[in-house]
């Protein structure tokens, strides 16, 4: 027992050091695999750490660099200090830090954007070569040794069995009340080996609450009390409420149409303002007995809990505002039995998510005429986020929608052009494209139809008679009329704005 | 019990008739699910009636056109005639034809290009609309009124299920062996109401070899006698050849490096001349045990079977030679042990394909720097043939290959471009891509350094100084690093193709 009294373990709180000794435990070199999933679960004092080690190494002019493997998006003290330390190599599968992004887009990092559902088996695969050392945050250990997992669990499991060192981080400030969330299923395995998981139910568990470690590759562990990123959300703006407003009446109308159960299927939602508006719209909705099968559990969908609106949630990680986490730490247990975490392997699995039939929901960069969706990339070069789940869910869902406002930067760039300059889902993946004008159903419309409905019911008013012109051009001159397209202009649209800022025409 | 013996329900032998009264019953606007996929399993004397019909009501000034949907693609006898008479109005989810593709490439034709595995679904979500007639291609009627497959399963499950009027050709060209080996899996459900699919080895059977019709939708049976489209394979040239020597040089190095087992994991292979060598190559190679989770079992297949190479194989359709064909029917009862055929529903289903660890290999038409890969557009516009089960596949699969020669058109086509004019798989699902050059492991590298292997290993030498210095260009002056492109130039190759005949530069 320590002074948190979160490590009930002996053999285990015996290990316990401050943070710069357990990161000296990390070498120049080294491949890290470090817990923490959209802003939770992250250690926290580790990664500093070994800013400041791989700061002192460079001063004294030693090469010191790591390849950095998360679950998917942490926080400035791990993507934004290793990255302002130039101490990151290569870093997987997601990241939304801003330095970060300005190194890999200064050429400065190599980044990999990986499906999230995908990267435990591409570890255990050994493709991407062994892992050195794991760095996870758990809210505690059990006198067995056990760790009770924290605010996301991410890829926690695979890093904790594939790496020969393990630092563990025990945050006090994650609520006690988590042990007994998590359902981390130890069933998976490489082919040929892998046998159906059965789970038909967001809500089944398969898996037991606990990740495992071989104390024996434990070489430190550190104590915390520190919160995880919460930022708050904003409310709600008008666009925002208008695509929640045409998502909701979609699916009522599904519904109504005998297309859709009354209770929907499970959702799955992005992370984001807009995601956070459709939950606030479902919230007012008449729909009941929701359930969620997604990766994120966000402010909106802990109301929808809260309300009885929504059963049930399964999840990989939170991703609350400070107001969200007090009501969530106050009412933990009551949450306990309707909340729960699995493994991003599980929470994003294709045989799942098709087997589920999951409503993904997911925000975009820009779409084009003909349904093809970029989520990652601005002007075709520039990475902003990354994939992160959105393949996951579209790509084997029973229907995909992608939603945005239909313009950015006051107007100068809008979301729908006539090709994206990056495709992260293809025509043969989109269903349905939202923005705050209108809806576009895009199922079982050919090419030139589908651009029709994208430009009548999602276009910016302003930018409606430049696509319509390019259309009927495309459609008169174009190399064929399956999927009309001016090659020599196509993408002229994010040329102009490299170039004038604004993708109107001056 | 008719003149072929085929049929040996009493009430169904009461129904035949000519191809004509059959053809009848199929009316202007009418929805006509027809089995076949790629040249196997098709009706063959249905859709010529309904062709003169429809010719017939044209030349009277009278509308005919019909919606058809299929497994995959069919024949001349099909799709070709349909096409030929301007009888179709929508088709979906794949087609081979020259005179359907030149149709909806004029734009008189409405295509819609969906994942094979998708459509079954697509058909009883009811996103579709009602299916009014299926004509379906088997091979016998058993005295129960079971329904003996053809030579493809296809979508016919679903089609006998979902149609209100239902047509019957049984052909008697069709090895009376064939019985028996077909395994339709009548578990699948929509959410929420899907259950695991209990299939854990390629030959696993969890069906019943018989399709169910109810006897009382079924409006005509017709009886023909008439082979599939079964076009010869060109013998590999020297370019599949070396295609298949970097295959297999790659997968034995998999195998030493313990990444893969020793007799591989269930292959999936596309159709075409490229795969057919690969195939052709397996036979040399030291890997024994093989099986196939595949859409279509091709000559090189039989081979890999009857030498014993390959253990298994599973599919949902056949496409042979007619050397095959002979070569099948004397021994198809050897055969009808080792090969199972399946609806395309399983053969390509998300979930199985994952959990099998498919080794996909797919033909494409285009690859860009980056990995992204074009499947079936020519020039951004054009369609050629259709995405078919490469999604499928190549989403979920444990490593997915694709394979072409670098070059097309005598050298005026780049297989490699800076950027491909239609995306079908994104950077986020390629792993190698392979030409007659060499291989381009893209798996674990970040962008940059998967330009640098796609030139170095699969470019044409005439076109690999151009595409290094448009990527020495795109890093030095892109708008981001992560993912360097000119947008100005990105499609120009394309452009001058179209304008040229070739995309060097004159």
């Amino acid at each position: 027992m320590t002074a948190t009294g979160r490590i009930r373990h002996a053999g285990l709180a015996a290990k316990v050091v401050d943070a710069e000794q357990a990161a000296a435990h990390i070498r120049h070199g080294d491949t890290v695999g470090m817990s923490g999933f959209t802003g939770a679960g992250y250690p926290k004092a580790v990664p500093q750490a070994l800013a400041r080690r791989i700061t002192a190494a460079h001063d004294a002019g030693d090469p010191f660099r790591v390849d950095v493997w998360t679950g998917a998006s942490t926080a400035p003290e791990l993507d934004g200090a290793l990255a302002a330390a130039d101490g990151i190599e290569l870093r997987l599968p997601y990241q939304s830090d801003p330095v970060s992004r300005q190194k890999i887009n200064d050429g400065l990092m190599e980044y990999i954007d990986v499906h999230l559902s995908h990267v435990a088996q591409l570890a255990w695969e050994g493709f991407l070569g062994p892992l050195d050392v794991a760095v996870v945050e758990v809210s505690g250990i059990t006198a067995e040794g056990d760790l009770v997992p924290s605010s996301s669990i991410g890829n926690n499991k695979t890093w904790l069995d594939r790496a020969e060192r393990v630092v563990l981080e025990v945050n006090a400030w994650q609520s006690a009340d988590l042990e007994g969330m998590h359902d981390v299923y130890y069933g998976t395995a490489l082919p040929p080996d892998r046998r159906p998981i059965q789970l038909v139910h967001p809500g089944d568990r398969i898996g037991v609450p606990y990740l495992r470690v071989d104390p024996a590759k434990v070489v430190a562990v550190v104590e915390s009390d520190v919160p995880d990123r919460n930022t708050a959300f904003a409310a709600p703006d008008d666009t925002a409420r208008r695509i929640a407003g045409h998502l909701i009446e979609f699916l009522e109308h599904e519904v109504s149409r005998g297309r859709l159960p009354a209770q929907l299927l499970p959702l799955q939602s992005g992370v984001g303002n807009v995601a956070n508006a459709v939950l606030a719209g479902l919230e007012e909705s008449r729909f009941e007995q929701l359930t969620a099968y997604t990766e994120v559990i966000q402010d909106g969908m802990l109301d929808l809990l809260r309300s009885g609106r929504m059963t049930l949630a399964s999840a990989t990680a939170f991703s609350l505002s400070p107001a969200a986490v007090d009501d969530f730490t106050a009412h933990a247990r009551d949450f306990r039995n309707r909340i729960v975490l699995r493994p991003q392997e599980i929470s994003n699995h294709p045989e799942l998510v098709r087997r589920l039939g999951v409503l993904a929901m997911n925000g975009m960069i820009e779409a084009d005429l003909y349904g093809n969706v970029n989520s990652t990339h601005l002007m075709g070069s520039r990475i902003q986020n990354g994939i992160g789940g959105s393949g996951d869910f579209a790509r084997n869902a029973f229907i995909s929608f992608f939603v945005t406002p239909s313009t950015a930067k006051g107007g100068a760039i809008s979301a729908i052009v006539p090709m994206v300059s990056h495709v992260d889902h293809t025509e043969h993946d989109v269903h349905v494209i939202v923005t705050e004008h209108g809806l576009a159903d895009l199922r079982g419309l050919a090419p030139r139809r589908r651009a029709q409905v994208v430009v009548d019911r999602c276009a910016a008013p302003e930018y409606r008679p430049l696509l319509t012109d390019y259309v009927d051009r495309a459609q008169a001159a174009a190399y064929g009329r399956h999927t009309p397209h001016l090659l020599a202009e196509a993408l002229s649209w994010h040329v102009r704005y490299v170039e004038t800022g604004s993708m109107l025409p001056s």
